[in-house]
């Protein structure tokens, strides 16, 4: 069944206006009587049925309040040094069908791209777009939110309140470091918030593995093979997955 | 440093030809004395001095063989229901950094795309270009192979020799089934073999299912959220690296 996330819902009645409303009256050509799943902004799904279509808008009432387990029972943060092209883009689409809760790209000292702050913001509205489209389309009950770049500093500052601190280092990786990751892994409580960082292409420089080293990030291996800047993420969620979904 | 797949190597001298010839010599402007290391077909890696460069070929000699463990303890091959557009190059580029031994396509009832034999050979050129240059970059010592698309039948008679086989089934993931696919890893061993079958984009039918299932496939779940055609391999190929890679 068709999932839209709402913004408005007053107990059981729910408005869904602007592209939403569009897609379901113009592509899935619905009508009254009609029923989609609505995602409210608390994580809450309810089978709605459409009572009006009106303007621009569409109502519905929830016919049954949903019981979900869809998200990972982990917070985890994906946080990449800004790479090139539209590797971005799918590291947000692969990253929120594997279920990232947040992704904040940030400006690493090998990152070539440059983004002014007008590029910034409307390339952030398109990643929040294809966030929203992934979570529908994987059934998530929640939107990953997404942010503007920012620098490694502002990174380690924003670290400070996560539970674990992850860095992808891949000299780990050559030195045969393996233990750190499955080590936090196994220690990972329902609630707990992970953020991991992955450097651009190029990687992370050792200034920048130190600063993070020191700001309390665990350099990590991710597998003795050298992965690139938008596949270590999922890697990383595939793992929290596998270690506190499918095998607790 | 810079890795090349050698097809030729006779006690320590290897000679390169063709376009990794062309590349060391035009691109990377190697001349001798310069070093490379070189993987061969047994899956071993030698670091190498350029010893002299004729006409297409670049000869080498081996300096030392060098101890790597690159591989996967045990092998996975992917088998996608054959989808849309450019996903199997994207399955097979970032397969083969996570790991993946084998690509093996089919054609599944919902498969909309149409290869003829000639599109096949074609097609199947480039994915094992892009296995070669996804080997080389993530530092693997073997290129995964790639054939070309066959039916569901014939796949389930090349399963055969397989220790595991596993269907990802989106059903069971709606139904809450998670045990499945973490029991099987759990047993894994050095050197068994497991087949992971991937619907195309609408999913595997229920006759495809059944069918597998009597062929002693194992349907699983990748977690909670409904994962694309294109995204459950790399689920699949890390939480196998997690588990049998970082976690023993």
């Amino acid at each position: 069944m068709q999932r839209y996330f709402v913004e408005k819902h007053v107990d059981n009645k729910i408005e869904i206006c602007g592209e939403d409303a569009r897609h379901i009256v113009k592509v899935m050509r619905m009508t009254s009587g009609d029923k989609v799943l609505c995602c409210t902004k608390e994580g809450k799904t309810a089978l709605s049925m459409i009572t009006e279509i009106a303007n621009d808008c569409v109502l519905l009432e929830v016919e049954e309040w949903q019981e979900e387990e869809k998200e990972l029972p982990v917070s985890v943060t994906i946080a990449n040094g800004l790479p090139k092209g539209d590797k971005l883009e799918l590291v947000i689409q692969k990253g929120t069908e594997l279920g990232a809760a947040e992704f904040i790209p940030f400006i690493a000292a090998r990152s070539i791209v440059k983004w002014d702050s007008k590029k910034a913001s409307k390339k952030v509205e398109r990643f929040k777009k294809i966030a929203k489209e992934a979570a529908e389309q994987s059934h998530r009950t929640v939107v990953p939110s997404v942010v503007e770049p920012c620098s490694l500093n502002k990174l380690i500052e924003v670290s400070e309140t996560y539970t674990h601190k992850i860095v992808a280092y891949e000299e780990e990786a050559k030195r045969g470091e393996k233990a750190n990751f499955a080590s936090i892994l196994s220690r990972l409580q329902k609630g707990d918030s992970i953020i991991i960082v992955v450097g651009p292409e190029g990687g992370l420089t050792e200034e920048e593995v130190e600063k993070l080293r020191q700001a309390n990030f665990v350099p990590c291996s991710f597998g003795p093979r050298i992965l690139r800047t938008e596949t270590a993420p999922f890697y990383a969620l595939s793992a929290v997955s596998y270690e506190t979904e499918l095998m607790r």
